[in-house]
Formats: structure tokens, C-alpha cells, sequence
């Protein structure tokens, strides 16, 4: 047997054939995928539909809290919910390098197959590339998600309106901050973890509980300042927020404060920002505190009417500061 | 202005506004994408639904026929075509690295925007995302294609039944050849061109035609040989083909046999096998004909009962060769 990925696992010969059936179709096991056609066939989604896609090129593969492996479903499954919608089923596109290994590969095919599991979605078509040794950093996925969106208004960015309640279903930075404790070895940060986690079965209670909301979004890259922003724009309001109302994990703050980074810039894998009207903002609270992935929940500020678009902080000292749309890159490959 | 790509267009602030902005949005102008909520809100997709998905690592990125933002498109329309579905909605991730031509890049995405307008196909959502020098080679792309399939029953490689016609859309080999001549800068190769092509509007035509057809497959990696080795064993059945059936250019045949390659092995991105009860063979023949992309189209083969699973060629001289799955990998990164 080999150990690592050769050249013709992409071939679409004999080895590619092995590949797909000894690692993807044992751990992705199920009746669409075993069809192996050019595409999926699936009789159940239903208009409208929400369709999100990601690529993960997320370094080191694997991170205290998760891989690229269940990123790469979370992330997805994530995307598609935003929508008010039910995620039903995954595409998987792999490009993998020449001479990866074989046990990491399977093992990262894994955390694919119990992400997905848990979220209860179905990986029903995929395609995997081997691109010779230095043409790419190991693996990238790219996951494409489905689902019959269920809720009518369906949530989005444009819909913010003034007098809203904003919510957040957790602390703040924990995804950014454990990849970069990762890469770099920073042992100050080793009891930082990814919050990489599936929120289709929460946002389904959110909805149930509070009806429809007006946004749904996840602050991945660019955080809580670049998800808010854009939503300000989109929607034409702006937001006030109070800084002591915003969860952040205690070794976060710490974390942030030595290496002079903002928790609110920092990317989440596992959260969801709540927009909508006041007097329901408890019912979505409470349902979010009811799953394990929100019981840090919390409502962080308010939107309000001012035409700039801007986001503003009330902060601890009293004071206020623009929290703005971030610029530059504070570290690439977080996802 | 910048001239090439900065890891910022990757971080989900300004510098992603400003790419997604100027670039994407502008080439692939259509109201689904420019909500730019987490994921794209499709209402006329219906049940049964075929979705299919591939990442292009083709290098090199622009070749005689096509470029990478061509086959990205193309590839994922005539995937979904396969199922007889009618493809109408693609996503699109990038994953570029930095230091890219931004130049090069809005090329390829205005070829994209272009093969995506010639297929009638909307590209409604994307992701892109940006890695560090030497993290991947230039770019990759990843489409993952939406159609309602409107044949029924939906044609699969499973539905091969003996004493059906294999037919082919046209001539072989062209787009495998291409990229060889174009990457090792064969002269003698200059006359290949890529044959690149949507062919969802011709595989209509044909399922208008002749009614539903058992097997259609586009035979890319591995060329012809790998398509229907696949196709026998889902049905269990076995093929012959007449050797002097098989459309090959004359260029393709003399480049070939100058390198020692076997053009029913190399890979095409633009024909289609279609495997039907022989009574309908000329409806469907007839068809493809009136295509542009199918006027070279051929009846090459027999499906017939040998329970063994294989791909026979009857060849010019009188022989009988197996024509068996390929080993090994004659040429990476051809699509």
C-alpha cells in the first residue's frame, strides 16, 4: 500500500478509482454519491433554495477545536442557513498535493464525514485534483452547499431596519486567534480553541422561536466589524453596540491584548449575528442559549438611524470609537 | 491602482470589497449574486435537481481554444447537462495566489462571464479566496453547477443496455493535446486547439429528438477509454467499437503518434458519449450534427452482452484490442 498521494489519483484512471472508492466513498457513504455520475441526482429540494460555496486552504490542517476537514462542512452548512434555510446537501472538490499522506488525508475525510453527520447533511458529489509537489500547500476543499430555504420573509443583509435588536449567539475571536497560536506556536495561547461548529440546528430553533428575522449572517473573515459593516451598507442604517456586552473568552482578551490585535476583527467558525425586531429579541436569546453552540449568547447593541452606515462602539470608559471596516490583512489562511 | 494581487483581497475588508466589486460583480453583473448575502437565494430551480462540481488547476492558464475561465464554466454546464438536466445557476471559488496580474485575472473572469452567457447559465454566488507566494500555482477555480433535469427517466452509467449505439459528439483527444503542445511549447502541436465547449444547448436538442436517452458522459480525465470502462461496469455490460468509427483529427492522430500517446486516452472538454436504443440512433445522431459542437458526431459502437466488462476495439486491420482503463497519469493538470 501507499503512504502518500501519487500523481495518478487524479488521473481519472485506475488509481483515481481507488482513491474514491477506498477513502471518499467508504467515509462519505451513501446511496447519491455510490451512483458516481457526472452529477448528483436529488429529488428533494425544494424552491426557493439557498446555494453557498467556500474554499478552505486553512493552515496547519489541523487546530485545537477542528481541521480543515470540518471547517469545510461547518463553513458551509453555516453559509447556507444564513439564508433562513435547511442545508441538505454538499459538493467536496479537493485539490491535493503530490506526495500528501494518505493516513492524514483519510483522517482529514473523517472530520468531513462526522461534521457533516452532525449537521445532517449528505456529501453527494465531489472531484479531487493531485496537482505535482509545490503547485499548492498540501490540500484546499471547496464545498458547495443546498438547501430549500424555509423561512418566509427569508433573512438578509439588506433587511436591518431601525429599532432592531442585534444579537450574537457567542464569544468573539476564538477561531482567528487559535489559528494563529497554532502557526505560529504561541504556547501562551494553548487553551484558546475554534469555535468551528455546525449552527443549522440552532438557527432552525431561532426561527421556530422568534419567527422570522430580519438578518442572519457569520462574522467568519473580518470578523464582527467586517460582518456589521457590511450589513450597515447593505441595509443603510447604523449600529450601536455596548463594548461590555460583547462576549469574548477571558484567554481571548488576553491573547489579543499581548499580540495588539482586536477580538472584533478576528474571525468566528461557529457563530451567527441575529438582526431583528426588539420585542422578540428574548425568544431568539433564549433559543440560542438552549443549543450547545449558543449558550454564551448575547444581545450586543442596537440599530439605529443615523444614513452614515456606521458602527459604533459604546465603550467600557464611556467613550465611543468607530468600529470600522478592516483593512490590510492580519493573517491570511484562516479558512 | 494596483497591478497585482495583495493578500488583502483575501481578508474579507475593504481590499475584498474593492475585488469583489470591480471585478466579479461587474463581469458577472446579475441581481441573485449582487445581494451578497452568505448565500444565493434560487427560486425557479425545481426537483429533481442535478448538481455537480469540479476545481480547474489547468496549467497552463490560457492555451489555443480556451482558457481556464472557459473550461471552469464549461466543464460544470456539461456536467449537469449529463443528468438531462438544464444547468442554470454555477458558483465560483477562487483560490489565487498572491502576486496574481490582476490584469490576467479580469481576462479570465470576462471569459467566464462570456462562457457562462453562451451556456445561459447565471454565476450567482462565490468565495474567493488569496494565499501567500508559493502557496498555490497562480490560480485555481471551483464551479459547482444547478439544473433542473428534465428527462425522464434521468439518463445515468448505470442504464447501459445490450444492443444499444455508443455514440460520440465529435472528434477525440483535442483538448488533452492542446494543453501538452501549449505547455512543452511543441511547435508541430501549433494546429490543436482545445475543444472547449457548453453543450447543454445541444444535449437538449438531442433528448428532443430521440426521447430519453440511457447514458450520456463527458469523457474529460482519461479520455474515452476511462468513460466507458466506467460505463460497462456500473451497467455490466461490455462494448465494441469500430477503430475506424472513432472521429479523430488528423492533427491529433499525427501528434500523437509522434509522442506515443493514444488519443482515445487523452482528455476532451467539449463531446459527449450517448449511449441509446439503437432505433434512435440517427434521431440523436442528427441532432448533434446540427449543433456547431456536434457536426463530427459518430456512431462508434455496440453495447453487447459479455458479462466480463469490457471495451473492445474491432481495429483497422482486422484485430481486436481491449481498450482498458488507463494507469498511470500520461499528463497532470490538464483540466
Amino acid at each position: 500500500m501507499d503512504t502518500c498521494l501519487l500523481l495518478d489519483a487524479g488521473s481519472g484512471g485506475l488509481a483515481s478509482q481507488r482513491l474514491t472508492a477506498q477513502c471518499f466513498l467508504r467515509h462519505f457513504a451513501n446511496p447519491l454519491l455510490a451512483r458516481l455520475d457526472d452529477a448528483a441526482l436529488l429529488r428533494d429540494v425544494h424552491a426557493p433554495i439557498a446555494v453557498s460555496t467556500d474554499s478552505y486552504t486553512v493552515t496547519p490542517l489541523l487546530f485545537p477545536g477542528g481541521s480543515i476537514g470540518t471547517l469545510a462542512v461547518h463553513g458551509t452548512v453555516n453559509d447556507v442557513s444564513m439564508l433562513g434555510a435547511r442545508p441538505q446537501y454538499i459538493s467536496c472538490g479537493f485539490i491535493l498535493e503530490e506526495g500528501l499522506s494518505l493516513e492524514l488525508l483519510e483522517s482529514l475525510v473523517q472530520d468531513m464525514a462526522g461534521a457533516a453527520k452532525e449537521a445532517g447533511v449528505l456529501i453527494v458529489t465531489g472531484d479531487t485534483k493531485v496537482v505535482p509537489r509545490g503547485a499548492c500547500d498540501k490540500m484546499f476543499i471547496n464545498t458547495t452547499g443546498i438547501g430549500s430555504i424555509f423561512a418566509d420573509p427569508t433573512p438578509s443583509g439588506h433587511n436591518a431596519r431601525v429599532g432592531d435588536a442585534v444579537l450574537v449567539s457567542g464569544a468573539l475571536g476564538d477561531h482567528g486567534l487559535t489559528i494563529m497560536g497554532s502557526r505560529e506556536h504561541l504556547s501562551f495561547l494553548s487553551d484558546v480553541t475554534s469555535d468551528s461548529a455546525p449552527l443549522n440546528h440552532m438557527i432552525a430553533e431561532v426561527i421556530n422561536a422568534a419567527g422570522p428575522v430580519h438578518v442572519l449572517r457569520d462574522p467568519t473573515r473580518g470578523g464582527l466589524a467586517a460582518t456589521l459593516n457590511e450589513i450597515s451598507e447593505q441595509s443603510g442604517v447604523s449600529m450601536l453596540l455596548e463594548e461590555e456586552a460583547i462576549p469574548v473568552h477571558e484567554s481571548v482578551k488576553s491573547g489579543c491584548s499581548f499580540l495588539g490585535l482586536d477580538p472584533l476583527y478576528l474571525a468566528n467558525e461557529g457563530k451567527c449575528i441575529c438582526i431583528l425586531p426588539e420585542n422578540r429579541a428574548e425568544d431568539a436569546l433564549a433559543a440560542m442559549r438552549a443549543s450547545p453552540y449558543g449558550v454564551e449568547a448575547a444581545r450586543i447593541g442596537t440599530v439605529v438611524g443615523d444614513k452614515a452606515c456606521r458602527v459604533t462602539l459604546q465603550t467600557r470608559i464611556g467613550g465611543r470609537r468607530i468600529l470600522s471596516m478592516p483593512e490590510g490583512v492580519p493573517l491570511p489562511r484562516i479558512c
